[in-house]
């Protein structure tokens, strides 16, 4: 597909990582429909992944950037305004990790330091890229910013862990500074709320290949792919959305409106009737 | 238990059937508490229960209403009034019934005279009580107006049909009419949403059985009993919860802020291997 | 503004009546971005409007319809897809009317025939049009179907009157009907719940001018216009869209996440001030 | 009111400051009903209100607590359940505070450090005492723990600043160890969501008294009272709602589900009339 939609447009994505990524897909779709970005990623984050590949592929630039460091976002800012030529039309923030997860601590028997430093780069990272964002009055008036975000913000998925505080907090950052973006800017700013997707960090999740199964049994159209994904958040940056502001918008075949559905519920009647 | 928390109120029951009714164990709980009220149903629908037990139990009277028909809505008011020695502070509205479902007509494939029968009797049956009690001046300052809901009103479960559009129908006539009760009456109007119970009318619901289980299952305290539901119905109708009104309350063991749970993931994953 | 996206596309279009409707503006634009679509309305509403100018301008051919009457939408089906030449990638349902509302009646005081009456044209109507596409298998995978709601089905607007609880059930259509439909076709289903716009329709409501000003003053980005709907509208229609279902998104500027803006705060206080 | 509700319940009140404190009147409430419970605040709170009287008052004991430290947490569940002479069976969190807000930092010109620190108080310290309470299995079954939030976790109030973020986290908490809390101890966990309310910390907030006036008008039954809130709370402490877990439970006067309310839109019709 290619609609030409993003056309003159230009952008900054975090968090593309490898071809899993829904940021490198992302990235690949912004490309294919005309618009102009800058890649970056936590320094740590790039050595791991090929992100070098997918900026050569789609003619980009690199800049890293801590996005929990204030300093490096201004100097991403910056540049990535000079490199572009110009202001700021879209912004893909594609960032979580939570160091409970990592090191296996269960949610009633967190270490609040790790903690602390999960919330820091998953969510408040949000907040530090707008209010940077902002001050150097960086975005184009009818710029769309996007992060992306999952239902553990309102729903338990206990495997979760503190990822879904951080997400709510995430969530709540959008409405908040989505106020003031919109009022003196502007600016849209919205929160995607994606199907679980079998990307090279989702993996790290307990028990998550069962949990995709479970989330594509539910979804009356099945889970999102990373690249459906991409897509959705290309019409979210096009100016076909500029009046949708503050929202938390599900993609996720239909998961988030379902109580069980028919499949699930005969896989669990099989299981009881084994027992 | 025993409080005496609605000493001195009078109420209007409907719905109360056999003793496994959320009404009936309501109109036992509010006798408990020291509360006065009425008792009414279909007259269809009293025939098959026994009502009349319920009635000597708690020294209540009867008095048959078809809650689609204003004119019987208007003697049922009247005559409560009259019987009880003042105006209404509680009200309980506990029906629900789709033909659609009872005939084994498919969502796909509805007879839309049914629909809207069943619309009437599930849902504008409220609207037309609340119309009633509302130009009769019947209900008290601080009275509180209650009706059982459940959250197919917001989440698809197959084989609810169309009493989960017959909900979400009702629960919007609760914020709708309680906007005008609370501003002109102080009256407070919400709907409870209520786990699944095997009540005799939820048993007519397919694989309801197997539902009951999986809402167990899902539920971190387990689904939410037909006395469970008194109680918290009574807590609505005292003086502690003044301030409550258009709202939905999810009575359901916390059902509804569940993405999956640990036991209903190992059921689906033993089930996958099994495959 | 103009993509191909609907290149190849095929459509129904309900409830252009003239050049305010979004409706119509949705027809010119999914027009402008190549699709093909047939118009339908009611009779009577199309003795009012002037939506053969319309067909003109879109090269569209008009068949009316009663949206109430299951037979004329079985015709409508048949023709469209002989028509257009294939089975329907699209279906805009934008209808309401409550005759309560027409008549003056207050929402604490319904004329119930009038309520059904609205029922059944602005919501009902709905399931009807999606059982008749689904039984007649009419739609092609992975097309899309959207009504127009409005926020009063979550929140009480005083004057919107029965048109709440009908957006209310409206909404709950999409979902339970979207669920078989995604499942059995891989067709989804969402409603948008836009901004108060002055349509011609729109403008019978009371008090709607200040309503439209309190809205534009409260939403970030302020009101979204009907051709701004039209544009979302197609961002639903395109295959970018494809895994978003079962939802209701709202097209407000913002204005479904806010509390209170602070214009909004300031007028109240002014208004305070010189009492 | 005195129903003897608590009768033989043991509890801790976290945020008693002064008379005007939703706590304070919690505890007198929960006094009052036959419950006993141990009293904290933060060292430095304590020295400015006047907590001592509410202690002698209700025959209480102090245990002073930095809510942020999990050291000072572990001795105060240590020494409540040694003094109340068993296991805890209801724990009130009503815990809140923002640097930037003192500070009067804007919320697009946050410092990140005061972000932190107030995350850590209003938000995370309710995680620090369910965690403690946890690992030292210190709830009885059918206990109830009630943390008090703001709508602003939902919906944009421009003055709530970075508040509105941390209350999204602290309802996330709620629902996350909601579900484990449950599953594991039978204890439930709930929110309370209330009205504005003008308490000595309240008034910290720039233009608070202007929207307690707006939160007025807009709710058909009114702001809820600190009193009411008590009140409510019993209510959630009490065996009448057992079921009731994972929720955020409006406590507003039905401000929550308003869109705009009649004496609102008379306001504001009048400023623009004035202009």
């Amino acid at each position: 597909m290619s609609y030409n939609l993003l056309k003159g447009k230009r952008g900054i994505i975090f968090g593309a990582l490898d071809e899993n990524s829904i940021a490198w897909k992302t990235a690949e779709t912004v490309h294919a429909e005309g618009g102009k970005f800058v890649l970056t990623n936590a320094p740590i984050a790039m050595r791991m992944g090929n992100i070098k590949d997918l900026a050569e592929k789609t003619g980009s630039e690199i800049i890293p950037a801590d996005a929990t460091s204030v300093e490096d976002l201004e100097n991403l800012v910056e540049k990535s305004v000079e490199i572009l030529g110009g202001k700021i039309d879209f912004v893909l923030h594609s960032i979580g990790m939570s160091v409970n997860v990592r090191k296996g601590n269960h949610y009633t028997d967190m270490n609040y330091d790790f903690t602390t430093k999960g919330w820091d780069v998953s969510a408040v990272s949000f907040h530090k890229v707008m209010q940077v964002l902002y001050k150097k009055d960086a975005m184009n008036e009818w710029g769309s910013i996007v992060a992306l975000s999952y239902m553990a913000a309102q729903r338990v998925f206990p495997d979760y862990n503190d990822m879904a505080d951080n997400k709510a907090y995430l969530e709540s950052i959008a409405r908040s500074f989505g106020y003031f973006f919109g009022k003196d800017k502007k600016v849209r700013v919205n929160t995607i709320s994606q199907s679980p997707t079998p990307t090279t960090a989702g993996q790290g999740v307990k028990g998550f290949g069962g949990f995709i199964a479970f989330a594509e049994k539910t979804s009356p159209l099945g889970n999102a792919t990373a690249q459906e994904c991409a897509n959705y958040t290309v019409s979210l940056f096009s100016d076909l959305t500029r009046k949708v502001t503050l929202q938390n918008l599900y993609h996720d075949g239909g998961f988030s409106n379902m109580g069980v559905s028919q499949e699930v519920m005969e896989a669990f009647d099989r299981n009881e009737e084994e027992k």
